[in-house]
């Protein structure tokens, strides 16, 4: 029985670029549940890292305190580490989420062999207790369906997680926002709001996805050839204003790309996606069909170079090819860091000369997250006591605050938290608390490790230069050189004979002084190799290549 | 005394995202005009890349013909490659540029040790005769100041080379586009146009220079604290205008970052940056100034790692600090590809906590590449018979092609031109040349070298999963081993022994094998090694590090 001023924990964990977004636990006593098992992806500076997670070693930590596990939408950012987290957990723990959601994430612990998870479907008023934790879901909106914000009734006080939100009132599936139970929500009382902060930046209200649709329609109605789609794969909305603008104009559906293979199935199955299966045909049939028939749905538009756009555009795909009559949508929105390769791909598809339709040219995307005036609504609705942006960069969060600061939350109620940084809620007043190790780890091949900078800095510096491989091999009493070899990689001299017999040289120079030397050692030979060929390499290339020392002793 | 029918050559050369824009040659008969020797900047799949140059081969091939080098403005992508290009020429080439345009490359060129170029300083209306071909330089609008067009009169032709420009109604400097120069080309007939088409994807027209004043000296007026403006060091226009915003509010000006400190000091020497020396003070003199009597024009408007934005706003700036009272501007645009390092700083200067303006947040800045609206009013007034959409990617080529059949070129007149491709005038007639060989060459350190693809695959493989050497030592006539060494580098598991010891083994194994093997060669005992090891490596970690395998015979 915890004690009467045991304080709620509020910890995120992970998240380089959104405090809150990839996981968040909530701690009472002995109690914790997690919201959002997600990961991150690396950047342009982190080469070879395949995925990040948050380092959730706290979470295994206290394992035996975590009543559940709550996954607000299907997003990768929110579920991709589940698999991760699930393997190192030693029981199974229950996850709660929409059928959507549920079905996506079935799929990927299928790819890891995860057997039987202990799946709990919830929906719009939901009611789940947790321990000492109370939990209420309600419906929110945003470019997944089955997005769900959370309540949280606790001893220490309440909150609302909003999950990823924007406010659609013309959602493509009827199923609105729950304002009626926000608003009771905020009636009763919220001491806490956690609110997505993605667009704090951007003035106004988003548009309804609705807007999209009449778009895509007048489109792909004109094209003469054929259409190709591109869309994030899991923005099911998105895929069935397409689908229903096909049918309605008599062409049918062609799905390419692997996760929009498996997103398509998924929602069909469970019935988010309503397309007759005569309307659906496959890549390897669309030959006999004429151009004016066809609408090609495919991955690819965050320029992705393996995507089925990408193969596509740069005639490199198995079934299907991009001509000059043919027309392209781009109907999403460049993720930032990768304007670059979308734009790559729109030059690729400028020189076959297809017709071209992006976010700049027509509206043919609308954003997922909620802007300035959804934010401010989301706060006069829930009427916070105090308030934690999550999910945005620090500029984005700085905004949020500063949403908050007008719509009359007091500053001091008002927490931008860091990385490690936590709040803790006694009788519903909110502090910050106790900092954690909360760190990210990299998924590195087969491999989940620690985030070591050492590695990480080294394949950057192996990128930059390249690399000399140095060997020595030394015999005998007197330590005589009997053997030097030298091999590049990644160096643009690597073929300068003239050079490698320096480096060669300088070396046999370093192991003679050796020989002729009392007491000095191999470790010392070692650097004395690696510092002489490093300053040769600078002094006749100004490049300073990693240089590989290895002596052996014969 | 060339033939009647020589055709003038038109000859893009390098320009990895823009025909004829780093660098364009036009030869007719052995008289040959370089037009701008510009550079590239590598993108992430280049790592270890320092400068990209165009492939001048052909220029050098043909030095004997090289009459003249002409550069339109002083921006890097049209200067950058002229210190390598004038230490490849065995003679002086003359140079023809604007008084600033040659102030900028002095520097560089002293850098390079280059001594007393051939300068000969032109500007509006200037002529020149360079062999068969004779040049009129135009004044035009831009970012820099000084940007020139040229018209060129050729026995096989005219054409007109528009350099960057945007059409500036009022420009700071009161230095408008010539237009009736312009149209008196266009009365006598201009047979090609090359023109800009940086923004030809743009709708409208381009907002003056002239429109940024305001704002930056309505945000200055009323800072609280210091205010930091962050430009392109050579938009010199902008810069004056921050000097004048400042002066008139009575702040001092403090400049940093090595290349604003170099263009401000060439800009006021030549005349083009007009501020008084009491109004500019050292970077370590402001402490003895209050803070809201200083204005900080300083780099890092792209997000730079090194620049002294990214420094002040991390800390680590040697004289300046930021802090929650200040104000920073933002006074440029992301180039493509930097949108990431450039929120990477707003993130930084979001957790100061200080004041930050951007183009999202006011209008502290305008391109200074001219809109659709610009680029039909050009074709409009020089009514080519054949066009040539220069420096621009793929899609801006292929929209300005477009503007141009808007604009009543007939299509098969317009040349859309890719990498090598080349055009051949005769008797005002254009077709398709002979391809060159119309590659880029890496500056990679010191060095200068070819595009050589295996280096730069290395690397991007070193960068991804790091790398392995292997050595091992055999001996005697029997080669037998006596030694086994493996180590690895940028590798997360580089520290399991287990692992390690596995590696050794499998060496260990292949080289018994060889022993024990009549007529087997050092060769294959290097390529089992490679190949046991990696595959060791991918089945125990799912990742392929390069391996370098040493064979020694000692």
């Amino acid at each position: 029985m915890p004690k009467k001023d045991t304080a709620l924990k509020i910890i995120p964990l992970g998240g380089l670029d959104g405090i809150g977004k990839n996981m968040t636990a909530f701690e009472y006593g002995d109690d914790m549940v997690l919201v959002d098992a997600g990961l991150m992806f690396p950047e342009d500076d982190q080469p070879g890292i395949d995925l990040i997670l948050p380092d959730y070693t706290y979470v295994l930590e206290n394992e035996h305190k975590l009543r559940g596990i709550v996954i607000t939408h299907g997003h990768e950012d929110h579920t991709g580490a589940l698999p991760y987290l699930l393997m190192d957990l030693t029981r199974k723990v229950p996850i709660y989420a929409a059928k959507l959601t549920l079905g996506m994430i079935a799929g990927k612990l299928e790819e890891h062999n995860i057997r039987q998870p202990k799946f709990r479907e919830v929906q719009d008023g939901s009611n789940v207790t947790l321990g000492a934790l109370n939990l209420t879901f309600f419906a929110m909106t945003h470019s997944i369906p089955g997005a769900l914000g959370v309540f949280m009734n606790t001893p220490a006080g309440t909150l609302i997680h909003t999950g990823d939100f924007k406010l659609d009132q013309t959602p493509i599936d009827g199923r609105r926002p729950n304002y009626q139970a926000i608003c009771k929500f905020g009636a009763l009382g919220v001491d806490l709001l956690l609110a997505d902060s993605t667009n704090a930046t951007r003035p106004g209200f988003t548009q309804s996805e609705a807007a999209v649709g009449p778009n895509l329609r007048h489109i792909i109605k004109n094209a003469k050839g054929r259409v190709f789609v591109a869309s994030f794969s899991s923005h099911i909305h998105r895929l069935q204003q397409v689908c229903d603008a096909s049918v309605a104009v008599g062409r049918k559906v062609v799905v390419t790309g692997r996760s929009m293979v498996n997103n398509t199935k998924v929602a069909r199955e469970l019935g988010y996606l309503n397309i007759a299966d005569e309307d659906i045909i496959d890549a390897f049939d669309v030959d006999r069909i004429d151009d004016d028939k066809i609408v090609v749905l495919c991955t690819g538009s965050q320029g992705e170079p393996l995507s089925a756009l990408a193969r596509m555009a740069n005639g490199e795909h198995k079934s299907l090819s991009i001509t000059a009559n043919d027309t392209v949508i781009i109907s999403a929105t460049p993720v930032p860091g990768n304007e670059k390769s979308v734009q790559g791909i729109i030059n690729s598809l400028s020189k076959i000369g297809c017709d071209i339709y992006d976010k700049s040219r027509a509206l043919v995307h609308v954003s997922g997250h909620g802007s300035q005036e959804e934010l401010k609504l989301m706060l006069a609705m829930v009427k916070p006591r105090n308030f934690m942006p999550v999910h945005g960069e620090a500029c984005h969060l700085r905004a949020h605050a500063e949403l908050a600061v007008k719509m009359g939350v007091p500053e001091k109620n008002i927490f931008v938290l860091d990385n490690g940084d936590t709040l803790e809620m006694r009788h519903g007043k909110v502090r910050r608390g106790r900092a954690v190790e909360s760190g990210v780890v990299y998924v590195d091949g087969g491999n989940v490790t620690d985030a070591n900078p050492v590695v990480i800095r080294d394949r950057q510096k192996l990128a930059q230069d390249g690399v000399v491989s140095v060997t020595v091999a030394i015999s005998g009493k007197r330590k005589n050189v009997s053997a030097v070899e030298v091999t590049c990689r990644g160096i643009s001299f690597g073929s300068d004979e003239e050079l490698m017999e320096e480096a060669r040289a300088t070396v046999r120079a370093q192991a003679d002084k050796l020989a002729n030397s009392d007491g000095a050692s191999i470790d010392s030979l070692r650097r004395n190799v690696r510092n002489s060929v490093s300053n040769l390499f600078w002094n006749r290339t100004h490049t300073r290549p990693m240089v590989i020392p290895v002596v052996l002793e014969v």
